[in-house]
């Protein structure tokens, strides 16, 4: 029989297939390819992206040209737009705004053929010190509630650009789903004056059935309410609301936990498409201080497609276990 | 300049690309293809399915056998199971419950080739009177909190059988999603004594910005706050939490608007993939009778991939207005 398991932060059920679980090879995913023509991200194109916001540079390279290893552009389409102030209003029952916030493209590398777990140890740390200088630098405009950093991998996963990259969107409001999250974890916090997210790190450390990896302060692990399959979360052992003030000498840590647990999974999905999002609390304003809130990463690599079903009621139907998709990473690592 | 909208329901966001708007032509879907192979819906093969729980025959048919106009099986991979009781546990921090709930199929037509717009008007009555006569049924059962009808068409909706079908589940609890919709629902109408349902059907109807089509009974519309592009609703106009007590007399009405709306959008886009999700009240227990809630149909064609940032806001970014879909669809219906 199945088995029910309900999110101790927001409540969500999710229905995990214990009857008929997937192996790796069932899973037919579209994996990533790359494309031809001219890359916006790649050297000696720096001309087909806006000018750049930010940038970590070889010594004695200009702006916006060659030299660069990291590099920070406006996204050329931008969802959200940075000029202007924040203008409310009704529509009969409706509520809108418009579009202010800023929405930016952050180029994980200069190569584009390779991904996180392709690059240095120090690449992939110059990648995460340049997302908390950037989120850092967001926080200070009053307007933005929200700072948010994620990546789409492969065209599955949503990327419209093959070289790797990342992004930042700045939001003039707290969104939903983040709100509910901190909603939970305040609730919980404020009845057992305990971080749900140090609880939740504890009894994996404990239980050790959904364990990745782990290092002096990072736990990569599969939660047991996952709502895909082979997801997986990034939790810093530290407890701390907000991920742009962790402090330097945790940084070489989340970045060889990064490339190693993508890489990991990579050996069991080749080529695999995925999202990944960083959660941390609000930025500015009364919803900012939540002190029992904890950021952390998570990772859903894009094996398989959303229907009707989980649309509909938030109610996920998993046809790989936590326990399961771990015994088969394990299998992989050694 | 984007437009950031308020679902007046939930409270969520969107956001409106009003900058760079896309036409039906720019979306590159995977469209609904039919694959070879016998096929367990169809006629000759009744008994590749599990034994039949309900059908409408021609008379003089056997039960399992040919000469069924629709029919309704188990899934022969349930999501849960119908035997047994309900049992709750805690495991540390984690809550779960074992599987129990009724996961069924409805073939909508003996036509393996034949979807809702190509059926008679008759032929699509029957197969909500089947969806109504099904859903009755599993109410009855104490253990069931939320009957949830739905439909998957095409591989890139999650469809896993080509033969056209719907499916029902029978839910323990009631979803996350739903919950939420039921309790902004009763906040609006405990404030303002008028169902919040009944107020969009109102302002619809005046504004007439975002109609598709409708009738004695039924408005299908593209709803102000759209997550999907394309997707709409169809609002009973009588008042009513649950769908499956709907008057005999208002099934033809909705038959008819179902069967139009998805035509003149499959006009648009020629063998779209889609799901579509029948909204209604909780079925038993203290949650069951929401006056404030009003049943309706969320249909999403499949156009676009969902990526990180969606998932992790519930911030959905609409590169086609409604009001520019309703330009679009009132094209191709003249």
């Amino acid at each position: 029989m199945a088995e029910l398991r309900r999110d101790p932060i927001v409540g969500r059920w999710i229905i995990v297939d214990t009857d008929h679980p997937s192996q790796p090879k069932d899973y037919e995913y579209d994996p990533h390819t790359w494309k031809g023509g001219a890359c916006p991200f790649c050297y000696g194109n720096e001309g087909m992206t806006p000018p750049e916001i930010d940038a970590i540079r070889e010594p004695n390279t200009a702006v916006n040209t060659s030299g660069w290893l990291n590099r920070v552009v406006p996204n050329k389409f931008p969802a959200l737009q940075i000029e202007g102030s924040l203008e409310r209003k009704g529509i009969g029952i409706y509520d809108m705004s418009n579009g202010i916030g800023a929405h930016e493209v952050l180029i994980d590398s200069p190569y584009h053929n390779k991904d996180i777990p392709d690059l240095l140890n120090e690449e992939v740390e110059r990648m995460i010190a340049l997302y908390c200088r950037r989120s850092c630098d967001l926080m200070k405009d009053k307007r933005f509630k929200y700072i948010m950093l994620f990546k789409n991998f492969g065209a599955a996963a949503g990327a419209s650009l093959e070289h790797p990259h990342s992004q930042i969107i700045a939001l003039p409001m707290v969104p939903k789903n983040v709100m509910e999250e901190i909603h939970g974890a305040d609730e919980y916090f404020d009845y057992r004056e305990r971080c749900i997210f140090c609880d939740i790190l504890r009894q994996e450390t404990q239980e050790k059935e959904r364990i990745i990896m782990e290092n002096k302060y990072f736990l990569s692990f599969f939660p047991f309410v996952s709502r895909f399959p082979f997801e997986l979360w990034i939790l810093p052992k530290n407890h701390a609301p907000h991920f742009c003030f962790m402090p330097k000498e945790e940084i070489p840590f989340l970045a060889s936990i990064l490339k190693d647990t993508i890489g990991s999974l990579r050996k069991l999905f080749p080529n695999m498409p995925y999202n990944f999002i960083i959660h941390t609390s609000p930025a500015n304003g009364e919803t900012a201080a939540h002190e029992g809130y904890h950021w952390h990463i998570e990772f859903m690599p894009k094996l398989t497609r959303v229907a009707g079903f989980e649309w509909g009621t938030g109610f996920y139907i998993v046809p790989t276990s936590p326990e399961l998709a771990t015994k088969f990473i394990r299998e992989v690592q050694n």
